[in-house]
This record gives C-alpha cells, sequence and structure tokens, in this order.
C-alpha cells in the first residue's frame, strides 16, 4: 500500500470541539420525530509532529453532543502517539482495533455513540491523508489501485455478502471510462434534489414560493416531509406537486414516525401524488418492517429510502439482501467513517440498489459529495436515478464549502474531505464559551448549559 | 394505575459512580472475543425528598465504563426534579421521554451507550418503587393488574406482533395457577445453568475437577466458550461431554466469533457432542444472518441462542419474527430497563419462543433472576427448557445477592431489584479513586487512568 513516508507523521495531538448553531431558533430542519434541532457536530483536529492537521466530524443534534465529544476524548487513546502512515498502511486493522477494542466494544459494538464518535476520528484521518496527497478525497479514493483501496475494509460479517476479491473486481469492471467520469464530474457536476420545500407545517404561500425559488435554481427534484398530520401531509404534497408540475420528481420523508402498517396505509393515499420514494418510514431497525412495505408499496411505483440512522455495515448488508431499501441512503458522519462506508457501497453496487445519499446538517453536503463522485468514477459508474441531497445550510462556515449551481454539485478540488472550518466559526459557536452561545445563554435564548455541558469546554 | 402516593418523592439526587472489578487478572471471563475483561458497571443511586432510595445500574466491560457514567450525568436532567410516582404514574410516557428526546435520538436511537443508560437510570426507578410497596421487584410484577403492568410498556414499532391489548390477554391467560406457581418458585426456586467449566484454553485437568465440582453442586446444563481454535473446541467439548456424561446438557457459546458460513461448518463439525444450542454465532446484529444459521443447524437438533447484545425491542422483535432466535436471551442490564424487557417476554411469548436470560458479570444474576420469576408466575407459566444463566462471581459485593443451591435461583424476598451495593465495595472498587484501585495503580498492576476515566471521579 503506498502511503506517505511516515517522517514526522507521529500524532502528537487529537483536539475536539463541541460545535453548535442555533437552528431550532428558525424551526428549519424540523421534522416528525425531530422537532427542535440545533444541528451541531463534535469536530476533531488531529495534528502530527510535522504540524500537518486533519479535520473530521460526526453530525449530531445539540444536546447529547457533550456525550460524543467526551466519548472521542476517551478514545484519543487509540490515536495518540501512532504514526498516520503507519494507520494508513493497515488501516482495516486500525479500523478493527477502534471498533473492537475487547473492553470498549460492550458499550455498541458499532454502533450509537461509540460508532459515532469513531467515524469523527477516522473521518479526521482520512481528511489528513487527502491533505497529504494534496488530492480532494473523492480523487484519493479514485487514484488508489483496487487492491489498496479496498484492503482499508473490514469485511467482517459482510462476507455472505461481498468478499475483498470480488470488491476488487467490481473496481476493476469499471477501470474502463473512469477518466471520462472523472472528466465528466469536473465539467458538469453531480445532480441533486432539494429537501428545503416542504418542512412540516409549511403554509401554502410559503410552499409556493419555495417551489418557484427551487424551479429557478435548477432542481428537479423535490422533499416533502410528512407523517405527522395526513391531512396536512396530503395538502402539502398536493400543491408542491401542484407548484413543480407532473414532470418534476417528488419524495416524501417520515423520519421514523410510523408503525408498518400506518406507512403502507398512509403512502397508499399519498400514491396518487406520485412520490418516487417513501424515507424512513419506521423504526430504523426494522429490516423486516421495511422489507414489508416495500413490498406493499411497490405496485404502486413508490420504492423505500433509508440508511441515515443505519447503524452498522451488518445492518445495511441486511437491508439490501432484504429487498428493506430501493434506495439506500448512506450518511457520511454515521457508521464509523469512510472506510465501512466504503464497503456499504460495494454491497450496494453488488445487489444492484442505488446509492442516494442523505444530507444537510453539519458538514453532510461537504463530505457526502466526495463519496459519491468517488461512487461515479469508479464503482456503479452512473448517475441514472442517483442523486445526492442538497440543504443550502451551515456552508458558510467551511474553508471549502460544497459548491451547488443549477441543482449540481461541482467537484471539490481543495485537498481534505472539506470539513475544516473557518476560525471565526469556532470563536462564535464552540459550545458554551464560543461569543454567539454566551450571547444568546446571557439574553435567555437558550438555557444555562448542564454539567456535563460545562465539562469539555 | 396504583402507585405510591407522591408526598416526599420527589427525586432529589442522581448519583452514578463508575465501578469496575480487576476480574482481567485472573483471566475469568474471558471468550472468544473479549479476552480482558474487568467486570464493571455504572452504578446509578436516586434519592428522593423524603430520603428514599433507589439503585440501578447497567453492566460494562471496564474501559468505556467512563463514557456511560458520563451520559448517565448528561440524562440527569430527565429524572431531577421529578416526582417518582408521577413517573411511575406514567412510566411509558417517562421512558419514550428518556430514550426519545428529540435532540439525543440521534445519538442513538435506543442503542449502545444512550440505551445503556437509560437502562441503568430505569433499572432503578424500579428499584426504588418495589422498596416502597417494601416488595422484591418480582413480586411487585406478579402483583400488578395486567392493565397496569402493561401500561408501563411502550409498545412503538411492535404492534405488528404484540399489541398492549394482547399482552394483556396474555396475562389474564396465566390468571389461572398464578398463585400455586408463586409459591412453587418460593419452595424450589427456578432452574439454572453454569458457564464456568469450559473458558477458553481451559486445560483438561482443570475441565475435569470443574465439571466435578458443578455435578456435585447438582448442575445438569454446562455451557462451554468457543469460536477461536476449532481444536481447542473439539478438545474442550469433547472432555466435558464424558466428564458430565450422555444425560447432562451441553450448551455452547461463540461470543460472535463467526462469520455465517463459518458457524454452520463449525457447528456441524460439533453436532456429533450434542449442543443443544449455539449462542452468539455471529454478528449481534446480523438477523438474516441467525436465521439462515438456525435453518441449517435446525436438523443437527442444535438451536440458536442469542440477545445479551441485542440493542432494542425493535431487534428482538425480528430476531423472534425471522425464527433467527430458538432461545431467547435477554440481558437485564442491556436495552432500556425493565419496562423494555418486559415486552420482549410479551413478543416471546406470543411466538413461542423460550427465554433464557443471559447473566454472569456484575448484578446480572441479581436482576435477570427476577424477570424469569414473574415470567413463570405471570406470562409462559413454565420452566421447561428454560434456564437462567448462573457464574459465581461478585455476588458478595450486594446487600442481597442471588442465592443458587443445588442448581436453583432461591426467590429473592428483600424489597428491591437486588443490586444495592455495599459500603465497602463501593470504598474499595470505585475507580479510580477506591482503595483497591489505588492500591492496583501504584502496584503498577493496571495502568494510570486516562484524562477521562479522571473527569467523573
Amino acid at each position: 500500500m503506498p502511503v506517505p513516508d511516515k517522517k514526522g507523521l507521529k500524532i502528537v495531538d487529537v483536539n475536539v470541539k463541541d460545535v453548535r448553531f442555533p437552528t431550532s431558533l428558525g424551526g428549519h430542519g424540523s421534522d416528525a420525530v425531530h422537532t427542535d434541532p440545533d444541528y451541531s457536530c463534535a469536530y476533531v483536529t488531529i495534528t502530527t509532529e510535522n504540524g500537518k492537521q486533519g479535520y473530521g466530524m460526526t453530525f449530531t443534534c445539540g444536546r447529547g453532543t457533550e456525550i460524543i465529544v467526551f466519548t472521542i476524548r476517551s478514545m484519543k487513546r487509540f490515536v495518540l502517539g501512532k504514526n498516520a502512515a503507519e494507520i494508513f498502511s493497515d488501516f482495516a486493522g486500525f479500523w478493527r482495533a477502534i471498533t473492537n477494542d475487547t473492553q470498549m466494544r460492550w458499550i455498541g459494538p458499532e454502533k450509537g455513540v461509540a460508532h459515532l464518535a469513531v467515524a469523527a476520528i477516522i473521518n479526521s484521518l482520512w481528511d489528513l491523508w487527502s491533505r497529504l496527497e494534496n488530492k480532494p478525497l473523492w480523487r484519493l479514493l479514485a487514484d488508489m489501485e483496487p487492491e489498496d483501496l479496498v484492503s482499508t475494509i473490514d469485511f467482517r460479517y459482510i462476507t455472505d455478502v461481498i468478499t475483498p476479491e470480488e470488491a476488487i473486481q467490481l473496481l476493476k469492471n469499471k477501470r474502463s471510462g473512469k477518466d471520462e467520469r472523472i472528466k465528466l464530474l469536473l465539467d458538469q457536476g453531480y445532480p441533486s434534489y432539494t429537501t428545503q420545500v416542504g418542512w412540516l407545517g409549511y403554509s401554502d404561500e410559503l410552499l409556493k414560493e419555495l417551489c418557484d425559488k427551487y424551479l429557478k435554481l435548477g432542481f428537479n427534484h423535490f422533499k416533502v416531509k410528512v407523517g405527522r398530520n395526513f391531512d396536512d401531509d396530503y395538502r402539502r404534497c398536493s400543491a408542491v406537486r401542484k407548484y413543480i408540475g407532473e414532470d418534476k420528481v417528488l419524495m416524501v420523508d417520515a423520519n421514523q414516525a410510523w408503525t408498518v402498517s400506518e406507512a403502507i396505509e398512509w403512502m397508499k393515499k399519498l400514491a396518487p401524488l406520485r412520490p418516487v420514494w417513501i424515507e424512513e418510514p419506521t423504526s430504523p431497525d426494522d429490516i423486516l418492517g421495511h422489507a414489508e412495505i416495500s413490498k406493499a408499496l411497490a405496485p404502486y411505483g413508490i420504492g423505500v429510502a433509508t440508511g441515515e440512522m443505519c447503524a452498522n455495515r451488518v445492518m445495511f448488508k441486511q437491508f439490501l439482501q432484504s429487498g428493506g431499501m430501493q434506495y439506500c441512503q448512506i450518511d457520511s458522519a454515521r457508521i464509523g467513517g469512510v472506510n465501512e462506508i466504503l464497503s456499504v457501497y460495494f454491497m450496494a453496487e453488488k445487489l444492484k440498489v442505488k446509492v442516494c445519499p442523505h444530507a444537510g446538517g453539519v458538514g453532510l453536503c461537504e463530505m457526502v459529495q466526495h463519496l459519491q463522485f468517488w461512487d461515479f468514477a469508479s464503482v456503479s459508474g452512473t448517475m441514472e436515478d442517483r442523486l445526492i441531497e442538497y440543504v443550502d445550510q451551515q456552508h458558510e462556515h467551511f474553508y471549502d464549502p460544497c459548491i451547488v449551481e443549477n441543482a449540481r454539485y461541482f467537484a471539490p478540488k481543495a485537498p481534505g474531505y472539506s470539513t475544516h472550518f473557518l476560525p471565526e466559526t469556532l470563536e462564535k459557536y464552540t459550545y458554551p464559551n464560543g461569543t454567539e452561545w454566551q450571547r444568546m445563554i446571557k439574553e435567555g435564548l437558550f438555557p444555562q448549559p448542564d454539567e456535563t455541558e460545562l465539562l469539555n469546554a
């Protein structure tokens, strides 16, 4: 595995910050289950002996970010003092060590808090590697030899669907035409859809205004939140269908609001409005439930989309095996970081399920574009019926924000994984001591922080 | 719902301690995946205005306990200042609030660290309630009216298998004979099995010694660890089969060591030794994998047992629905505490799967006996092919340790959920400042605690 020279790459510092944005004040981002989110992240900076840095994150929703931050601090022991080049040369081994430490795995394994903390650390390492190679992450991935890329993945528990040899073969199958596809990405970008036209409770006027706005911006795909009240859902979906016209694509998202039978009944009644998918109809853990919903809705032309809260590759494997997922919504900040996400792309390709990544939040659009660009260049080789979610929030905080024009993500060009925060963002939004948080707490817009929220400060 | 009078029951303190026992020094408790466990727990004490206390815990494995402790501290906000009687009067509502807070659920939902922390808090509340009623937990549960007991459960996402009305009916079906079954429990206790004869790497001499010991103690059921090396497994299982004789029952436990196909092949080769179950053959998240293994091994008379790392009721539901689990090993310290575990018992009863609880660790034997006693009294009404795991470690630390004689658990009689630690245990084993830990760290038996391990001290 060709990795950077190890000289100077000993990791001498792992810093983690609790960064929160007061998005609950605007009511944006609310859905049937998450009614007052403050989009947040646990933000990791690793520094090597020679002063190189990598930046990584996992997305969170306000309260509880302090738990991820604390967990990352507890996991420093796996990284500090290690040489980054040695980590890269046996990345799957390192990944196994940090996700399956014999004492730590009891509190997971490979799910929830522990796995989110792993994701932030792993993402910071890939960012570092990309910077050392002076490439955006998607180019680093696309340029790696198939054997080298596949060697970064831990295939434990998924070889019944895909083996390392098969993954290597999938990459080799797509060697032909790769350069042309990379050129296409650089020239024309990758299509996206918008989630910003139909949050719960929006009035007809606002819906019209937003549909007009996003139509003018060139969008052809529009996602509407559903699941709290059928009449309100029907009203908003009908309005959006009317405003976007019959030739555009509508998707709906229930954010886990329903039981299996509720999902089926509710969606049958929305079917005349021709949504192409129902996203997160029920519990993100209910593989068999999703399979049942998929089967019931297939005759109506409605697919099931899920994945943003899918815990790990073993859960993804089963959603893909069981027919419970027609659109695979990998999330760049969940599961155990880039290495594990790559394995999900390979399983989806093998089982012929389309990957349409989840984004929004903080840094998710920035990260996930790299993964989907790599998929087009090296794995699926197609954009057919594939889209990246787009929400235009929180991009202004990054050195290298994603660029979406005419409803297409344009290729990230700067080295890294695009999640390096600007210094003024950290100064303002680090919780609870950032200047904006101090102001908002003082003005009574937010409560005083709890004991544990103060502990990481 | 008849609950204690609310006077004086405002919760004024929630204390949480990191308690660890140096079990790695003896090498006991090691398995194919967890090679150096220090049996530990996050230990919660809640105190009401009138000085009543409830004690609850979740089991952990050494490192990482500090993460659970920190998470419980972060979750204090859900409990502190609430009135315990009001919590009990809408226990399902309280449970939904603490497991599905709109900002916190992103870091779960209902799994891993966050759910383990919930379990410790919820268990402390049930302990308090039992103490207020002056009953051991199993009697509190057995004495509750069906409607009242079922009202404590959140049925979200499981109504496709069981509804509240069906659960009430299951309890009513077993009203007849309940008094006789309670008398039987009080007179004769509940059968158990031992896990202590066959840890990995034990020599033939030690195996013989241990089999003799546990045969003399009256055990008829013996569990052996497998999964790291087939030849060693075959040697130890053959030896145990020889020493216990053909009429006794052998079970084996792989602690998630295998892929699906490895599990099937390995177990076919162990089949001549007649193990009645293979426990945790593969990833605890692989429902479809367990179903495939179950199907392949059924002709050999081998069932699949799992559950100790099953994340929540939605995962249990699918293991039960899919035929992936012939023995349901609920764990008293995992999933979201008593309320959620009750729902698993109801699903298992409905789908006719035997519950054989996981125990061992710290406090697990103490807690789980209550649940299984209740099951016999009120739900399944039978002990046929049902057993509680037993490991004789760490019982001496409790005021009300479980009592196992002639391989039977005897009925807990003291009020509560049996997990109240003796003061000297806390003085010695609270990590890292307990006197025993200070001594062991000073003597170099254990490393200095990390930054995060110190933070909770």
